[in-house]
């Protein structure tokens, strides 16, 4: 038995769950919002207690020795000694990382070598690996990368159409993003089909305020929609996903904008937010839907886009065999998967609207007789977060399994 | 009978098409090159004779003083007055032209206030029809836009996941090119297929230097893959299609070129020639294929991309009932269209290699049992100028049918 800590550290916040493995039991999880800035919150839900905190964190170690400091508070640990391991999430691994690894110096340096490619996400995943390392200088930590399980990607899905020295030199290519989340849903999706991962062909559907899909064909992603950054692919909460990028100067042009200002826009306020005008929250959309035009036009949108993914991935991967469905929207909006469902007879998708309509967790909305299977899967990056963990730490297997 | 010429007016250069109609029989054809330029040179075709002349041509209204009078000195013409009908391609209609129109002043009027959205071809589209004008002022004249097929497209297709306001202020949408060709090939491809056009869910490849792919649903486009403008979709002989546009800032940081300059490379130095390091003729990048890795890459990149589109349109239309390929490329590689149509049979898609290779003419190259036709269908831009300019022109019907 071991306790795990799984922590995605952001520019001001810090998310963590601490696991009793290898029982996958979350014994406390919480969230620290508004580090570095005035009234700094701490959440902290043990079973069924929750306790709220509101003081000053001027920074990431202030935030680090509250949350252990409370962990203690709570009993959920007597000792920092009980804490066999940290697991972190950092978003770009750039080509260093083809899965999860323990950190040394030489992995905190190539994260900080990849900075350039995710300057939003990388130096805050490393405040928090600092701000740990300060206090837990003996716990093994390991290194997640949302990039990785996207590094089995062929050149051919990889490469862009551009200048070939953009990649040699500037690592410009498809890295692909949510790789921990569309890694979980295919592991768990072949359980529940009862089938070996490694002779399935499957399309996960990561539908959030970030959205992404992925062809996984025997248990390796082979492509994904997201690019070089998360900004790629699919229509999302305020992200644009793809569009003809000669509109780039043309809204420069016309607005005065810079370059950068331009994709900021495309980052933060475009998507279903830009599209319905209303919000980038579907559930929004959906209740306007009926009434406004501008609202069921985002949803369309929305949901064509995915729709096409899906005929795009099947066509990669010579059919596909089951379609998974995660995240918030994946999970949560019947109507949503519907929309994206229907008219994908011609491959072998029969879903059953009743299935559909019933699902908020797991499950199968296929009809019986379909040759495509259809599931929502919750997702669970945490819990990947802490198996890998588990499996990268070296000592912490030999307290687990010794 | 009447004798119709189909024009298509670049900006250095003028090619030319007379035909007789409605037996779409052509009596000449031609090119002018390097106009405004030194050493100009003017081609004419007529019946089996070649006729080659190089003389200095400081505009276009010397280009088509000298096309007029050469078309008489080769007794293809008596007489100006012989010519009923002159059709002019024009590159973009923006939402004005949803079909071909009778040019009136209002109409070249539009036509510039579009020039805006496609500045390298809606100007030379213009000077073409003032130098027509100037010497056959009452010889009626029709403008065929590459974007009209398109206009068809509903707003799912068409509005970008941006600021609504962009669209309704700066009129960013998706248009669409080479409707004229998608067009001719649809409708050619229900009569190979003996089936109401109506009736057809076709997906049209015009493969040529320029790429672009179209969701014929009833004869209407109701989704294609170029964009605002001609850069976005597919990989192409010298542009990039889409990419992550968030790539955009990140090339200009490196290289320190500014937006549209980056924009020009993902215009004339992206594509296969960027991918292969070889060429931007797919011919080139076939003959090195077997060598040469990154010939191959671009190869596979080009039609892994189109597999892709065939496989989201399909989702798009619910099925397809035939593919049809055009153009340069599309016409006459059958290792091209090998690799796209190999792994498709999971949506219905059987075809003969055999077929397929001996197939540089029109044709089926898919197995008779295949449910999803699989069609090779050489385009005619010029004959469709032809056809629209007889049906828009008005005197001319009546001088063809009366």
């Amino acid at each position: 038995m071991s306790k795990i800590l799984a922590i995605n550290a952001g520019s001001s916040s810090l998310k963590f769950q601490l696991f009793k493995m290898p029982e996958e039991e979350v014994l406390a999880k919480g969230l620290i919002e508004r580090i570095g800035a005035s009234g700094s919150t701490f959440s902290l839900e043990t079973g069924s207690k929750q306790k709220n905190i509101t003081k000053e964190m001027a920074d990431h170690e202030e935030a680090v020795k509250l949350l252990l400091s409370e962990l203690i508070a709570s009993k959920v640990i007597r000792s920092y000694d009980e804490i066999d391991a940290i697991g972190h999430r950092v978003v770009h691994g750039g080509e260093y990382f083809s899965k999860s690894i323990k950190i040394t110096n030489d992995v905190i340096e190539k994260i900080e070598a990849v900075s350039e490619l995710a300057p939003l996400h990388n130096p805050p995943n490393l405040t928090g690996i600092h701000a740990f390392k300060e206090f837990l200088p003996n716990v093994p930590m390991v290194a997640v990368f949302d990039t990785a399980f996207h590094q089995t990607m062929p050149e051919k899905s990889y490469i862009y159409s551009l200048p070939y020295e953009y990649y040699e030199k500037h690592g410009i290519r498809k890295y692909g993003f949510h790789g921990t989340s569309h890694k979980y849903v295919s592991e768990r999706a072949a359980e529940v089909l009862d089938r070996p991962l490694d002779q399935l062909r499957l399309i996960t559907c990561h539908l959030g305020n970030g959205a992404s899909i992925t062809a996984v064909e025997n248990g390796k992603s082979i492509d994904t929609s997201m690019g070089f950054t998360p900004l790629a692919g699919l229509t999302m909460g305020t992200r644009s996903g793809d569009i003809d990028p000669a509109i780039i100067p043309y809204i420069k042009e016309k607005t005065g904008m810079n370059a950068s200002e331009v994709i900021n826009v495309l980052n933060k306020k475009s998507g279903l937010l830009a599209i319905s005008g209303i919000s980038n929250d579907l559930r929004d959309i959906q209740a306007e839907a009926a009434t406004n035009k501008r609202a069921e036009l985002a949803l369309e949108i929305f949901a064509a886009r995915i729709h096409q993914y899906i005929g795009s991935y099947a066509a990669r991967m010579a059919g596909v065999d089951a379609i998974v469905f995660t995240a918030g929207v994946g999970e949560n909006s019947s109507i949503v998967r519907g929309k994206i469902l229907t008219g994908l007879e011609f491959m072998g998708v029969y879903w059953d609207p009743m299935l559909n309509n019933n699902c908020g967790r797991e499950g199968f909305i296929n009809y019986p007789h379909s040759p495509v299977k259809v599931l929502v899967v919750p997702t669970n990056e945490e819990v990947m977060i802490a198996r890998d963990t588990v499996k990268y730490a070296g000592n912490v297997e030999k307290k687990v399994f010794a």
